[in-house]
């Protein structure tokens, strides 16, 4: 899969106060918060959101996160989080994430999120066929 | 101030994930994120933002919140925060929420927060004209 | 019940970083999470854990909030919150709270939550008698 | 450093119930909370807190972030965060962690988080002496 066909899905929102610290700015969990929803928001765009994945039965169990930080973001600033699959097999998957400016594009923070696929029954499991193909879908997406 | 005059802001989301807990369901101190936001957005609408009104030497200290649980939401739900200034003092306000399905509108959250203006130097002050005459305003914002 | 009689249980903690917010203080819902710690510290104590409670098949929903804000704290801090039981029916009951500052015993907040007990289908139903008879112990624990 | 000399702080705490997720685990952005506190405790016990440190004017932006996730954990389970300076330059310093099971020792989350040292006007300055040489003190700190 190329740069130039992988699909990025953009999502963008209002730093919230809650989610500043005591320095005046976004505290650095909170990233993995704002990562969280691009990925939420990946699966909504690709037509299998990740509430219909978990009502399937399955969950996808967050295993290594990276995060770097650039730049610090304050209240009220608009941020989009643009996400993409960086890898793929067939029990697990990597997601990839830039964190901007929604207004200048300057990047705040870059990121990597791994995930293994489980059972209900809290069994590591191949990926549902329905969902990776929903997923791969290399259509631009906005 | 009557219904038919007040400002009601309306401002929508998805639930994440972070927010829900072992329940299944969102917890309970996520609302008064939902709800702060909801302010957040009623004075972005009402052309004052609360951003602006920190860098101009104020903050809006809470002083108090009531909330009545209705119905539980869950994770990837849209879900949409009403906000409306309940009252108006020269030194403290009260906003008014509630927070309803987006798609549905059934009632999840009623609440109310109270809140006193104080100066950077940490006095309780008069809420500034400028705040106050914009947070007033009746037309109808969407 | 008498205020003589009641179980007042204390747990103390020093505020997380990530609990303050961009005012420089804790930030005002995480005393909600001050306060379920106040009441899962309070059920350990009377030797039935909330843990033990869901395990058994019930969920305690919260119906109602309310938090009078009195005085700031600080990262850093520590806090010690105060716990009771306010008061008890067949399907409800209320927890009253304090929080104080461990050193100065200073008053922060005062706040009561109001809860149904449910079961695992979404039925309300009786609080378990074991539960109750537990919460109810007078003796002063520390 | 060699792994015998090096000063291993431990906190624990349970597990609260905000920090859960509808997976009915701890979410695993609530474990940058964690660490944070072992950082805080580190500080706290090796005699320069990190309140003492931001009140002399200074803050530890964080650069970057890395976790492993390698088993759940519950509501109520008691947690052990295990800290330790991984490195030390003259602006920067990385910190190791370890979350274990406080009554097991089992692994849960192994993890490094990286911070450069800023002063209060947003430049980046060299660590204090006073707080680099405090930080390195090697004794065992229980």
């Amino acid at each position: 899969m190329s740069v130039t066909t992988k699909a990025i899905t953009e999502t963008s929102f209002y730093v919230r106060y809650a989610e500043t610290d005591a320095m005046g700015v976004v505290h650095h969990a909170s990233y993995l918060v704002y990562l969280e929803e691009g990925r939420s928001h990946y699966s909504r765009e690709h037509g299998y959101s990740y509430a219909q994945f978990e009502q399937d039965g399955f969950f996808l169990m967050v295993t290594e996160v990276t995060v770097q930080y650039k730049r610090v973001a304050r209240y009220g600033q608009q941020l989009t989080v643009r996400t993409w699959l960086e890898s793929l097999k067939s029990r697990s998957l990597v997601f990839g994430y830039e964190v901007i400016d929604h207004a200048t594009q300057s990047l705040h923070v870059t990121a990597t999120s791994a995930h293994i696929c489980m059972s209900k029954e809290g069994q590591i499991v191949r990926l549902p066929q329905a969902f990776t193909q929903q997923l791969q879908l290399v259509k631009r997406i906005s």
